[in-house]
């Protein structure tokens, strides 16, 4: 049912029934390590290539979420998902694992929003059973998208730290004592003409900044209303330029903003402005936030990745990276 | 509303109200050529890459569209869509020029289908126009998976041309006079680990299979109550190679199947197999199938784009090609 602009509520109530995070050994060392499902020994996994890994890391997190509710390949109706690496190969290749239906996503770093968006319309209009699945990988992205670590490129102050990590969440129609998603907000494309690739959350803060707002207006909701209202991988920087921005349309956003790229890493990790990648706002979801959900910590959080749509061939080419985020609003009733 | 394994039949009519396409001059002079609803003079169409030239194609497919329909920008609930480029690029980039949310979407050549789907069932979920938008370039697409053209490499016996196309959808719940999606089946990952780029007809033909039988089982109908199957972009080989599977399993396609990748060029114009890319079966859809619907010489069409899941890195890493396929269908009562 949509509501203002951009937010659609769901009418048959969205379970996410249950997640799966798994992280390299770098992400085992920041914030949330403990609360990783499964923790890699190292960042290479038995594998010959890390896009290899990456796709072993996609195939264990869904495995790990049909392990964990019991539910059999049949019983899934569709696989939705995607990653950063060029034609969303991690996605694809696992999916080829499994006998279920798949459709590939692709909004950056904010594919698990658009992931959780998709299979929440479709449960109601039929589906059961999601399972969404996203991942990043250091190595992979690294060389994609700027060097080969192998040549020791310095990072740039505002440069984040691309998140080891895959992770998978169920969302189900079937009633259970989960956190429900209670509405989506999809984003617009924003482009302020930033050309850093280096600099992302300055890329990227102005789509956070655009759909935060919408959903605000939308659902006629404030600030105060979240327990919790936190972005993909701003960053530090990023962060602070999101609530400066919002300040201006006369929003404070202020401490009830947190970020999960700020959070994922700590501060000794010296991650540049923090973790950043389609794996990082999703494994400190399914990691982190949903546990607090669970135990009743927050009430309700406005969960809202950010992607940054660059290729290396946009870069080449001169042209400004254009930022997107979609908001979902996540709800654990007690 | 769910049938069968795979298939979701819509229950708010879905009119596919308005297409558009836009082609090149090697599409101009093919099978289609005077369908299309706009011709580019050349392959760069004053851009100064082939990847800018696609991002403008894309843009002025959708332009194509809010003239058609004289809606407005505000009128559109979302663009849905994708290409075959890395981060797929010309979607996201044209999706930057409209204030209208974004989804991306990547089942490379299955994308269109995969897009037709996702916009379907949000209209069942609240949303009243959406927009469906693909594409594909020969010269992006050879540079990115092949080589560079400057190279001049001999193509092989089993290879197709990647059309040079974009090409626009409205789907809408207001009731017209056009074509309705009926239902979609959402296809899995198929890999008979086919190895050569240069024959993704055979990488995609199992997958469509699958789609196809899916499709017949779960609705309960016979080949014979579609006035035509008509596949991606199998190209010739590859539409046989589909006969040749489904009349393993019992199921004679015969003379119902046909392929856009087939269909698309002249067989004077000696694209190989024929056409591929995710542009192809969009921009017959939009160019000659859509018309042929309305004009009410068929009734009933299974349109079925198939996709071969591959990246360079993949290909380069020794992997198989996975393929998918989804099918739509779609009506036209008189």
């Amino acid at each position: 049912m949509k509501q203002g602009k951009q937010t659609y509520r769901m009418q048959t109530p969205v379970y996410i029934a249950h997640t799966f995070a798994i992280g390299g050994p770098y992400e085992a060392k920041g914030s949330f390590g403990q609360f990783f499902d499964y923790v890699m020994d190292d960042d290479e996994w038995g594998c010959k290539t890390h896009e290899k890994t990456e796709i072993k890391m996609q195939k264990h997190a869904i495995n790990g979420i049909l392990e964990k509710s019991g539910l059999k390949q049949t019983e899934i109706d569709c696989l939705m998902g995607g990653d950063l690496l060029n034609q969303i190969v991690p996605s694809s290749f696992s999916a080829r694992e499994f006998e279920i239906p798949f459709t590939g996503m692709y909004n950056a770093c904010a594919t698990f929003a658009e992931s959780l968006a998709m299979g929440s319309t479709w449960l109601q209009n039929g589906m059961r059973n999601v399972i969404c699945t996203v991942s990043s990988h250091y190595a992979t992205a690294e060389r994609q998208y700027r060097y080969p670590l192998e040549l020791g490129t310095q990072p740039t102050p505002a440069s984040q730290w691309t998140v080891t990590a895959a992770a998978s969440a169920l969302l189900t129609t079937d009633a259970c004592d989960a956190p429900v998603i209670e509405s989506v907000t999809l984003g617009k494309v924003v482009d302020l003409k930033c050309t850093d690739a280096n600099n992302m959350g300055a890329a990227m803060a102005p789509a956070a900044c655009d759909t935060i707002l919408t959903h605000l207006r939308d659902t006629g909701r404030v600030v105060d209303d979240y327990d919790l209202i936190v972005t993909g991988d701003l960053g530090r920087f990023g962060m602070d330029t999101l609530r400066f921005l919002a300040k201006q349309e006369g929003i404070m956003l202020e401490d009830r903003l947190n970020d999960c790229g700020a959070m994922v890493y700590k501060k000794e990790q010296k991650p540049g402005q923090g973790g950043s990648g389609a794996g990082c706002s999703a494994s400190v979801y399914c990691a982190y936030l949903h546990r607090q959900l669970c135990d009743g910590a927050w009430k309700r959080i406005l969960f809202v990745p950010t992607g940054a749509l660059l290729s290396k061939a946009s870069s080449l080419q001169g042209e400004s990276i254009p930022g997107i985020a979609h908001a979902v609003e996540i709800v654990k009733e007690n």
